[in-house]
């Protein structure tokens, strides 16, 4: 099947980080002007704020909270690491729950000073010492897995597969995965993996933007849907093959777009997510 | 296994890249008074030369031809562009016969205006045509994946499994897989792929440098081994385990490094080779 016209703006959600100039007030007084209906909140947007009382304010703005972003970095050689990040996890569930949001999104972490696959397994057992107070928070956590040029700090899950794999193992009603194009495009088993997360149950997300050609940072140069070669609407319409009728998150850091006045980028963006994604 | 230990330089082979700064023939000369035993010609290296000759003068110092670098960039949506490369690929072969090298690298190529599956169907195609010319002159052409990260306009052969596919479907005793660390670290799937190849005889050639934590550019910041994160050793000992007798080949592209003293950089690569490899 092809990706249905994105007629409106109901399934669209943008990322606290993506207009990152503006405070979290700002962004939501703004996306709900122009009609968006999903947030999701990056942990630094929070800062200084009564957690409880800004969900409110976003739900107030007529917003539902999509996500929280982001738990995880559970990799690390040194043991007194591996346990503050089960800390921080545990205080990142505790703020999804006081904000209201359903789900953290999980950037996994990796350390270069020990193998792949040691990261892997902390990044498992991670996720399965804190799914008792996920469970208690009801709050779900979404594996992100990551471009395998993140593969020496930010992330050793870096495919759909090892993501779906990691899912499957801990195999818990609180446990799936998100997905982003910016991650996975060039990946050849994508539209396989994807059918096989949304068999399973396991998709919780889906992030959009683009690859830019050429690509200046490693980071901070994703490009507005359209502007690079990520097929995001095949992508999409794999995705709504599973029946995912959750939320498209746009989610792009970008120096140049950061650099330009906040309200005309989120006009870009609704056009971008209405005719390019 | 483990990796056998590297006592001697007898299977050290540098690619004419790594040492930019020098021309091929100041290269050739210090390579051999170094006692490194191989050399792996890039193109461009041999601009303005009568490629016979040069050819007669790097065996004349002592060092093996191991393969030119590079071929490949078969893709494009443009049918005259495509045409072209096959041209510059038959070119290609025409000087790998000359200069006494018995292998040509593919960096396949990658279009960002067309699908990367029409991309890899343009790869395997532009092989195929060339093959009549590669086997009249006895030249192999080896594929290389190249990282994820190079999937919009440098390959869209991203993993070692693609280019086993590859490699299999053509199925042609010229045609196989070169394997660098620096695209492939990150697989979960290396050693089994890496194991198939070997079983395939489709292993041939391994390059070797270090990715650097963090990396500053797309391009020109490789590290020397040992000082970064890829698990050269481990992977050296797969390779090894396959039965590959061929040269580790050290590909560094650093501007770091081009901007030293390329004496000094090559006793570093000596003895990183060494300990580090």
């Amino acid at each position: 099947m092809s990706a249905k016209p994105l007629n409106d703006l109901s399934q669209l959600c943008i990322h606290t980080i993506t207009t990152k100039p503006w405070n979290i007030e700002t962004a939501a007084q703004n996306f709900s002007k122009a009609g968006v209906k999903g947030i999701t909140v990056w942990r630094d947007a929070l800062t200084g704020r009564n957690i409880k009382q800004t969900g409110q304010q976003l739900r107030d703005a007529g917003l539902e909270i999509v996500s929280l972003c982001r738990g995880g970095f559970f990799p690390s050689i040194d043991v007194s690491k591996r346990k503050a990040a089960l800390d921080d996890n545990r205080k990142a569930i505790q703020e999804a729950a006081e904000l209201g949001a359903p789900m953290i999104v999980l950037v996994c972490g990796s350390d270069p000073l020990q193998p792949l696959e040691e990261s892997r397994k902390q990044i498992q057992d991670g996720i399965m010492s804190v799914l008792p107070e996920a469970k208690a928070a009801g709050i779900k956590l979404a594996i992100e897995p990551l471009h395998p040029m993140y593969a020496d700090t930010r992330s050793a899950v870096n495919s759909l597969g090892q993501a779906n794999d990691m899912a499957c193992e801990i195999n818990s009603p609180l446990v799936g995965v998100a997905v982003d194009v910016y991650h996975l495009w060039w990946d050849p088993h994508l539209e396989q993996e994807i059918k096989r997360c949304g068999r399973n149950n396991h998709l919780y997300a889906f992030h959009i933007c683009d690859w830019n050609v050429p690509t200046a940072d490693f980071l901070w140069d994703r490009g507005l849907m359209g502007e690079g070669c990520i097929p995001i609407k095949k992508i999409r319409s794999w995705v709504e093959d599973t029946g995912f009728q959750g939320f498209y998150e746009v989610e792009i850091f970008s120096n140049k777009f950061w650099s330009e006045d906040q309200s005309v980028f989120l006009n870009k963006i609704i056009k971008a997510y209405q005719e390019k994604s």
